[in-house]
């Protein structure tokens, strides 16, 4: 049951598209306290309840415990000090003593949950402005409560099978011969893959819907060359316009008035990639329809996969913001004498602020419907409509593909439009230990086609890291080997066991035909796909607090080695099941298992896979891409 | 058996006092490969070679799969693409199919591991220039090992009983009431409390060996008055000088000409916490001498406890280095309109840059016994020569007094005059991981009195992070709970459950018996006072791989959980042995387990200790402090 409150004057996230009638601010039951102002909601808890949740941010999959702030955020650094990351996902499920609980906080800002942090038993969500819409959902099960949630906010997002093909990507791949040796030596090696990406390298100076002339001189030709081979190009669009002069899509949107505004009414001007750039305002429908119609630079190519990026929108500078923080800190150069520490590191961190300043997004606007709003109240919905408005147009500009997009920027309501991606991770073992946590969570928040940059986007990849990373990420929709300019290069021929690299992806695409059907059955039926054994056993104390199990679907369960030099972990079987210790799709070996704790040992080159009872292992055959799918 | 190999010409460290005849090159065998420049040895590794050693540093208890350098660096990130910390331990032992090996490169300046990840089957350690010591030590097993190259390198710093009491620090505590109020409000709670530390607001404008006058302004009778509660005080002695006319330290050190001089032979100026500062040339022995002396100044108060810190040495920045930064960043000022992104991220970097910059690491020198020397190549020996300062005096000014001396950096050698505590880590629960992986590396390189900032250092601490903080630390000698400014109070009697964080300090004084006993007899025995079970049977494979498990002296091991909302662990016993699931000294339970893998539940307020095989649990009687045990 679905009871839903009002408070103030909420902006319309569309995040619920057929609302509830509203209930009396009185009738606020089930343990929940408002404070006086209306920005609080708290809760208290009990010492063994499970907070679920909030999407792709840290920490644990049980969230409780820590502070989160969601306003989406290019965040590069993935690490427990950090509030907040790309998608704002503002729903939890309390698992405990009291029954389940769910709370959708549907506030487009800020809002902070403090699940525990500051006091231990206590929970609280508090929104920035006391304008906004909180859902609480009841039922007999967390697993109930999220399927009310996700019907309430609508089917998610379907992606197509190619989409379930390994994908490889690297910043810096720069031109057609670049991309071609990619997919050259993959085929030399006998590894399956399905698509290569296309980061912003590809643009002419970082124009969107553009393409440098002489890295792409035959572009069409070029996307016919690697259909021939079942390679899908993706490329990456990004939020920001560069303003230049003749750049026709900047042009017509200064001609239209498209952009964000600043607080006098001129076109507001950042940096992004491009340079200084302008926002288009995603949230008017006619700026939408604008963006999309533009993908048609793209689809009439044949290209039909994009992923959009740095639509938080991430602002590496407002020009105001530059210039006063350049007049500050050349006083510095008169200072160096007589300078004193805190001077120097007020200095350094007006520098560091430059990027992503909450002053800045406090200083422009959008439009929709024709009142001005101010951007930092609707942040949120940056990414999820610049994703919408390509997702809209995809059947009228391309209605004879099937087309993939993904976004790094999400708010609950753009999972019926896109997937997600989890950001700029690094080559970190905790991150592989992250896309465990953030999976089930995702789900619960209707992002289903989602994964992790695999090996790690920034930093140095090892090949054990890489093995492990892609050991996780073969069980996830998204599957993309990805890195930044600068890093050690990752793709798997750059390492030497190609062999074991080539087994792993050869389960993967064996187990598309399992994995897309239980994904196209989370969509259909509002479950989950990576399901916590927590949730799907609620009677069992010993599962409740196991993080880094996942229920795949109806059949089987997953418990990756996640730990450098790792030789093994220990799994809870909440019941009985059969473990294939796989190297392959050929070579396992299959072993029997109770339902309890076992320790099972896990070679660098085995991916351990449960079978539930009565459930069976159903291997495809393996092909180099999905289109080779028998 | 240790073979020594002369590279070059050396400079002497002091690591090894007696050193053994040194071998002919052409005899280095063991599968030790030197390149053709004498900078590099390598070693291929078999599949499942485990690599300890390199005492704090960070990652794994196996250091396998990264790279590590060693270069000791002020780095408050402790994070997973960090290479160096505050200490450099530049010895490993490889266990493995081929038996057991034990390298000390001993070399001052920077040290370049790379164990197994560029090429996951071959270790690498490069020195920068190839002047260096190689010692080669063989025996029947790696403990065998570690006794031989600790008997080598010289019997470790023995810390009196007193320093195993619990400490409470915090940077912000400015005068004697802050500090009375501590004390006051742990006795008050019945919180066994044996110090209190002076961070470096006591000081008068960061002057070594001054007080603040106004917040201190009877030291001496303070000093007694905590005395007379059994609380010993612990300022922090900073390696760097203040500029300052009228400061007699600093002019004694002109005058004497003490401090580490430029190109130019003038004295070097950086900064460090009292702004512009000098460097007194530790390497010599009359500047160790007439900086030990120094002390007096605590000692006749009768203090007898302190920690040197910013001795990697830190260098916020140097004079030089600042003015052309500042000059640079100024030209950004008229460059807004037309700056490019890699301009504004080049001004970025700059300003980043300034502290600890290689430049200025290469641009100062000492003159050790009159021969001028490069800081950068003896670099990795300053913390070392700043706590053997002090510590060469003690005996002779504080005859009477059980002193204690601890280090933020060191290089092995300096295990003989100081302990150690492992630098600004953050409140993380992966930080609580890492001090169990780094405790049998710092040991096994000489170090035994170590700890980490209990809670951590930086970021917020929660109060179940803080207790789980807390059930590794109460087994480590130095038991710390320290915090930064700005960061959230960490003492105990901020949080709620004051009973349950009683009772861990009650633990803690009841085995302080065990645990000193133990660790005096891994300093005269030159053992591990923290073993990892991989070592202690290494015909176990299962033991091998297990990184979060410590035997601790003789009779125990410990198995902490450590991760957020955890409600147990895995523990693997090597052998049968008794778990005591301890709520307090007085309240536990017991239970017999045999050999092999166990899932044991843990609540947030019970610290799981194993007894050996034959072996006893012996709590003492707990006691407000150390001097009131019986």
């Amino acid at each position: 049951m679905t009871e839903r409150y009002v408070f103030g004057t909420p902006f319309d996230t569309e995040a619920v598209l057929d609302k509830p009638a509203a209930s009396p601010e009185s009738a606020l039951g089930h343990g929940l306290k408002l404070s006086a102002d209306k920005k609080k909601v708290s809760y208290d808890l009990d010492k063994d309840d499970v907070i679920y949740g909030l999407g792709e941010s840290l920490h644990g999959m049980n969230k409780r415990g820590f502070v989160y702030k969601t306003f989406n955020t290019d965040q590069t650094k993935h690490n427990e000090d950090q509030y907040s990351l790309y998608g704002s996902h503002t729903f939890i499920l309390i698992e405990g003593a009291k029954g389940s609980l769910g709370l959708f906080t549907d506030y487009p800002g800020l809002v902070t949950y403090d699940l525990g942090f500051t006091d231990k038993d206590v929970l609280t969500i508090t929104a920035e402005e006391a304008d906004y819409e909180m859902y609480v959902i009841t039922g007999k099960s967390g697993l109930e409560i999220i399927t009310e949630f996700r019907k309430l906010i609508g089917k998610s997002y379907k992606a197509p099978l190619w989409a379930f093909g390994y994908g490889q990507s690297r910043w810096g791949y720069k031109c057609e011969d670049d991309i071609r040796e990619v997919v050259r030596r993959h085929k030399e090696n006998n590894l399956p893959l399905d698509a290569v990406y296309m980061d912003i390298d590809y643009m002419d100076n970082y124009k969107d819907f553009t393409l440098n002339p002489e890295a792409f001189p035959k572009f069409k030709e070029f996307v016919d060359e690697m259909k021939a081979q079942h390679i899908h190009l993706l490329p990456n669009v990004d939020a920001a316009i560069k303003i230049e002069d003749g750049y026709d899509m900047y042009e017509e949107g200064v001609k239209e008035n498209y952009y964000c505004k600043d607080e006098n009414g001129e076109d507001f001007i950042m940096a992004a990639w491009p340079g200084k750039s302008v926002l288009p305002d995603f949230l008017r429908p006619e700026v939408r329809r604008w963006f999309g119609l533009k993908y048609r630079f793209f689809t009439d190519a044949g290209v039909d996969g994009f992923w959009n990026d740095m639509n938080e929108p991430a602002l590496f500078y407002s020009l105001k913001g530059l210039k006063e923080t350049a007049e500050e800190i050349s006083h510095l150069k008169d200072e160096t004498d007589t300078l004193d520490l805190y001077s120097l590191w007020h200095y350094l961190d007006t520098m560091n602020a430059l990027a992503n300043k909450p002053e800045d997004y406090r200083s422009f606007y959008h439009e929709p419907e024709g009142k001005r709003i101010r951007h930092d109240r609707v942040h949120n919905l940056y990414g999820y409509n610049m994703a919408r408005a390509a997702s809209e147009v995809f059947n009228e500009i391309a209605p004879k593909m099937e087309t993939l997009i993904f976004s790094r920027a999400s708010y609950i309501g753009s999972h019926r439009y896109a997937g997600i991606w989890t950001g700029d991770n690094s080559s970190f073992y905790s991150h592989i230990e992250l896309i465990l946590h953030q999976l089930p969570n995702l789900n619960m928040c209707g992002y289903l086609y989602v994964g992790a940059d695999t090996g790690g986007f920034a930093f140095h990849t090892s090949e054990n890291l890489l093995k492990r990373f892609m050991q996780v990420s073969l069980f996830t929709p998204l599957f993309r080997n990805h890195c930044a300019l600068g890093c050690r290069e990752q793709e798997i021929y750059r390492f030497k066991d190609i062999d074991a690299f080539r087994n792993l992806l050869n389960l993967r695409y064996a187990l598309i035909p399992y994995l897309y059907k239980s994904y196209v059955d989370s969509i259909e039926n509002n479950k989950l796909m990576f399901t916590p054994i927590g949730l799907a056993f609620p009677e069992d104390k010993e599962a409740r607090h196991i993080e880094d199990q996942l229920l795949v679907g109806d059949d089987l369960m997953i418990a990756p080695v996640y730990k450098a030099n790792a030789a093994g972990r220990d799994v809870y079987l909440p019941e009985d099941m059969t473990l294939y210790l796989m190297k392959s799709d050929k070579d396992f070996t299959k072993t029997e298992l109770s339902k309890g704790h076992h320790f099972i040992n896990v070679d660098i080159d085995e991916v351990p896979i449960f079978v539930r009872k009565g459930k069976s292992l159903t291997l495809g055959k393996p092909a180099m891409s999905t289109a080779e799918l028998e």
